[in-house]
């Protein structure tokens, strides 16, 4: 299999997220503008992923570059990035590339050199993105067992990260070390991450897994075994609350509930120094219309008004430890 | 808005609900075969309005029968019933029907009388269902206060039992006593009813509503007042173990951890001597194409493998009471 995200020295390969799961598209962008509707349009996706791109996306500006002053150079890099910003304005990662980006010229007066400079950075944004999900994922296989059968939630592998994943990141890194007996993946609606795009990466690892719709988990962890329950996070407050897909609340109330361990993975970039609780967290309301139709066809009658939250906020009193790359963090104690 | 099942004298209405919530298609049917293909089709479904139409469609052949001679008139009987019996064969209502019509004329001797006889049953039959959930609804309205914010799942409602309903049946009878300030329905994958025809229903009677994935439902709870979770029954064991709709057990663990009052709505038909506890009822597993495929478009990679149980076991103690036509039942002291 192919990695969803490559550098190929002077263009970005990009698998096309909007084809998955019955098609596997690889773009081949050459221009940063692409990469911008790219972005924007979901065909890459993932917090850490879209930071990654991004970092590419300057990469192939800079590389076409024909100004020869660095004052012009960077006034020019300064729309770019403005173009990038303005793609997914929810993004966090996304603003950690670009504020990084923006100043790692900072002394240089020649432009080559500032290109140069450019193109290692982003390598190194996407190196480092590699070498953390590989520490994080070393982190939580640790903690399963043999034989384990494990749950997740929405998509938090390689296409979520452009490195080897997060929570489904350590699902994968389990099964390669023989511990994983079965994986549930939920499909995660409204949006079906789960459906479309963990089953995918599952069925590439080769790792066995059966797909189970939202409402089956309560089922699944009262008449099967489950041996831990592992989800990403998109912020975690400094008490451990953690805001994640919606549905996640749910997840670990029923593992609670079932004596079923609750792991959050996610790097350490996600914890929120600015919250103190879950209740500092804004939960993001998305369109009505995830809900009342799905792959464009209407499910509920014209008129209906429906709940979109986009996650919801899991007390740290639910979560049993927070898997980081700088280490396991046992909840409520962070 | 018209009843979705109304016997006209010669002729059985159906709204046909394999076209909600779209379009709303009343069929008149006048041959027995024709209600047969129906329910085998579910234009009409949902345990009691199923034996209701089939009691309508012995109805119509009693009416078109050209034989004179009783006991040749019974052996055509039977073959239409067995027909009836074919079309959904787990269906628990159909059968009690069944067995009702087929005894209805014992002892008659005039085929004239037999015909009067089977078409009088299945009115009764229907008039009996009207009153059943009617009784059933005051007793579960009466549970709910002023200002009352509700939850259900799946369909419950006029559509599934040919009367006004068991769980939808109390939420639209508080509704009609001013008690009710919003209703959260969840769509219910992976075949929608709530989505396709909850969300129907309570904007036919006029109900606020708020459609939500089943994902969203602890969110819900957690951020928003809910008053009482309200679901219907497909079986209820005798210690008041209650099998329902794939979904309803992580309601009731939800509703357990907020403290908020679990109610199953079901006639008094639903409970089953014959099994003890939850454990002495076997869940029925379909299709896993109703889990990939979303209205025939497919969600997962070609060769996911799905679970797909149609329903869950909710255990006695997370039901605070289970509300039936001869009254409200303390679990778990059935």
């Amino acid at each position: 299999m192919k990695e969803p995200l490559a550098w190929l020295g002077n263009r970005l390969r990009l698998l096309d997220q909007t084809r998955l799961p019955n098609e596997e598209v690889y773009l081949e962008l050459t221009d940063y503008q692409d990469v911008a509707e790219a972005i924007k349009a979901l065909r890459v996706r993932g917090a850490p992923a879209i930071g990654v791109a991004a970092g590419y996306a300057v990469s192939l500006w800079a590389l076409a570059a024909s100004s020869q002053d660095v004052l012009s150079f960077k006034k020019e890099l300064d729309g770019v990035l403005a173009v990038l910003a303005a793609t997914r304005p929810t993004a966090r990662n996304l603003f950690q590339v670009i504020e990084r980006l923006r100043e790692v010229g900072d002394g240089l007066s020649s432009v080559d050199a500032f290109k140069e400079k450019l193109v290692q950075e982003a390598a190194a944004i996407h190196l480092e993105q590699h070498e953390a999900d590989r520490t994080l994922a070393d982190y939580g296989a640790a903690l399963l067992g043999a034989g384990a059968s494990v749950l997740t939630h929405c998509n938090t592998g390689p296409l979520a990260t452009a490195g080897c994943g997060t929570a489904l990141g350590i699902i994968i890194r389990a099964f390669e070390e023989d511990k994983i007996k079965l994986v549930y993946a939920t499909e995660t609606r409204p949006l079906g991450q789960g459906a479309r795009l963990t089953a995918w990466e599952l069925m590439q690892a080769g790792a066995p897994f059966k797909l189970i719709t939202d409402s089956m988990a309560g089922y699944v962890m009262s008449t099967r075994r489950v041996d831990a329950v592992i989800v990403g996070a998109d912020r975690i407050a400094q008490n451990g609350d953690t805001a994640n897909k919606i549905g996640t609340y749910t997840l670990a109330v029923l593992a609670h509930e079932h004596g079923i361990p609750f792991y959050v993975a996610a790097p350490t970039t996600t914890i929120d120094r600015g919250a103190s609780t879950g209740s500092d967290i804004t939960i993001e309301e998305r369109n009505e219309d995830e809900v009342t139709h799905c792959h464009g066809i209407r499910l509920a009658p014209a008129g209906t008004e429906a709940l979109n939250p986009s996650f919801d906020v899991t007390p740290a009193r639910l979560i049993t430890a927070i898997i980081t790359e700088q280490g396991v963090i046992k909840t409520p104690c962070l």
